[in-house]
């Protein structure tokens, strides 16, 4: 899938491509201002569900990032736009910190929801979610990644205890954040831009890459973040263009 | 597979066909009295891994099962022999209560054993397994079972956490208990049986019947324990009986 000769959007995932904990990547803020002083409209697509969107604005302009709350999609917000629009009255397990923007658990839950609740992945929580997929209950999942790239080291991501939960019970979950094709379709609808006229750049071969492509949007692989050198030779997701870091990504893009 | 004619040892799962928890299912005990006066050898195979075999044999003698220690196989004893075939130096992952019967971690491990570690199963001690998985370890799993019966109802077995690791780090883990040929040949070679002379008897359609007729032993499978209506229908697995408990089995077996 080949770039657009003059994109009129561009899709921007944020751990691993801007920043790894909080920490800018080396050149990110500067290469941001740049692609801001082109006019292009920038969305930011995470999904990140331990934090609420507040706290990843406040931690993205910390560090130095030009970004507002209204150009930030993220898994949790998509997920609680999903069970208002089916009227749904789940269970949730996701991360404590994130419980005020998601809702409480419904004592007689007609769903589970799951988020990537972290540290607070623990056995009596995934066993009750297993006894209700065993009643049934539809499995929705913001996420489904294997990991992230944290200052220590590659991470245990939510995607574990997702696929774990789906063996045990037999049970399919349907995921609402990246790489799922309506949370790219929202953000594009919203900006009235084409998929083949937008541009994605993520650090997930599976998730950005492969879930841009799958919604038709071109994507550019970064370096960095979860980056892993054997994904520049993936039998089936093929970016666009893989380039070292987000910097690069723009002055690819301004090169157009 | 048929069952034999006459068959030359009984090989008899723990939890679900003769106990659920710490209560005898109705009729177990007499039901093994009864098998025991045929003669015939039998073995017990558990991949219960949350508590060391001596434990397993207090526990049945106490619910009134006259069963010996070294009659049971366990997935734990069947770990300590293959990491000690294979001169293995492993991370361990278990229950705190088998720690004495599988030996300490070493700091320096060159493989990953997990275990049932049960409530234990925490995202730390997950995290670490996941990151020793990356480097390219060796994974070894004492079981995979998807679910257990307890007295409250169906429980998430490790073949969760197993499923989980092997998506998130790419990596395949290797079954050290039921359904493994091995585990089930092992226990045959000692009584000097052949496959197609023994019974299996087990609630576990996947890894007790499964893994039964895999090393060519026929299964007898109990509609106790994890037994769901589904499994009788099975598109792959089809037990050479399908019977409402043990007692019915062992009357089975009487008759043939």
């Amino acid at each position: 899938m080949p770039l657009p000769t003059a994109p009129r959007a561009v899709l921007i995932d944020l751990a691993g491509v801007l920043h790894i904990d909080d920490q800018a990547i080396p050149g990110a803020v500067r290469a941001l201002e740049a692609l801001r002083a082109s006019g292009l409209p920038l969305r930011f697509l995470t999904n990140t569900t331990r934090s609420p969107r507040g706290r990843i604005v406040a931690s993205l302009q910390a560090m130095g990032f030009d970004i507002t709350a209204d150009e930030i999609q993220t898994a949790v917000l998509a997920t609680r736009r999903l069970v208002a629009q089916r009227g749904l009255h789940p269970h949730y397990l996701v991360h404590p910190d994130i419980a005020g923007e998601i809702g409480a658990s419904h004592a007689t839950p007609d769903a589970v929801v799951l988020g990537d609740a972290g540290p607070h992945f623990a056995y009596d929580a995934l066993n009750t979610v297993f006894r209700l997929l065993m009643q049934g209950l539809p499995f929705i999942v913001m996420a489904r990644n294997r990991y992230f790239m944290a200052r220590d080291g590659l991470t245990l991501d939510m995607g574990a205890f997702v696929a774990g939960l789906e063996y045990s019970s037999g049970r399919q979950a349907e995921v609402v954040g990246k790489p799922a094709e309506p949370f790219f379709r929202t953000v594009l609808d919203e900006l009235g831009v084409a998929p083949a006229d937008a541009v994605l750049i993520g650090d997930d071969l599976a998730d950005d890459i492969g879930g841009a492509h799958a919604a038709g949007i071109p994507g550019i692989l970064v370096r960095t973040g979860k980056f892993r050198p054997a994904d520049e030779h993936h039998p089936t997701h093929r970016p666009a263009a893989v380039v070292d870091d987000f910097a690069a990504a723009v002055a690819l893009l301004a090169a157009a």
